[in-house]
């Protein structure tokens, strides 16, 4: 046996679905019709974003809900150019995100930043110029 | 301006980025040929998954890398019935997987798991009846 190479659902705990929402909405998403007061789903290409509370998340985890820190996740928005991660970064800012590293050129010879929703989980904001992206805009790692 | 919808990477901040590689691979997926010592890239459709040591993924966001709890972020593998999701679970735990939930009917109305990977990422294997999925396995939630 072998998984299938996807993953389906990513979820965020947060501490209030209905400002999460709003801010990943004001970020250009969408909130699916499937969605319910007390999650909400975006389909993104590829995978889908899920937005639910923190403990209810740990209950059906059936793990303990211990005080936030780092996750030890990041998530990565990849886009095509240098000036593409400062606009990008720009816009998250004013959507109302939290700044955590401003872009700047990384030591693996890429340009990146990362911002925080608003219960702090890390998004980076990248430009990677040994990777190609496809049409849909993923990465294209083994061609 | 409007974020395209999609999430290059998620990466997972590990202990020990050899054996989170081998966890993965005995699930069934493949390195890419862009992985080095220091970070791993599964290509997934649709998504890239990295494996990168938790310190340094915390340094190259410039957060301080606090103990380890609940993440707040869990990935899920949808499968097409009970009968999936039972079998990816035990496969998952047959590969190292450490149980944290076994699957059990949930009160949304599907079918899920949790397991764990080496450093505690949470993975929900799940069936959602109401949910299709297309050709790659995404799930459809607004046709």
């Amino acid at each position: 046996m072998s998984l299938d190479r996807r993953i389906s659902l990513i979820t965020l705990g947060v501490e209030d679905v209905a400002r999460s929402t709003a801010f990943y909405e004001r970020l250009g998403w969408t909130k699916s019709e499937a969605s319910q007061d007390a999650i909400t789903f975006i389909q993104l290409k590829g995978v889908t974003l899920a937005l639910f509370a923190r403990q209810s998340l740990a209950e059906d985890a059936h793990v303990e809900n211990t005080a936030p820190g780092f996750s030890g996740v990041t998530l990565a928005h990849n886009v095509t150019s240098e000036r593409g991660v400062d606009a990008v970064y720009k816009f998250a800012l004013s959507c109302g995100a939290t700044p955590v590293k401003d872009p700047e050129k990384v030591f693996w010879g890429g340009y990146s930043g990362y911002f925080a929703d608003p219960d702090g989980h890390l998004w980076e904001v990248a430009y990677n110029p040994f990777v190609k992206m496809d049409a849909e805009g993923h990465l294209i790692l083994d061609a």
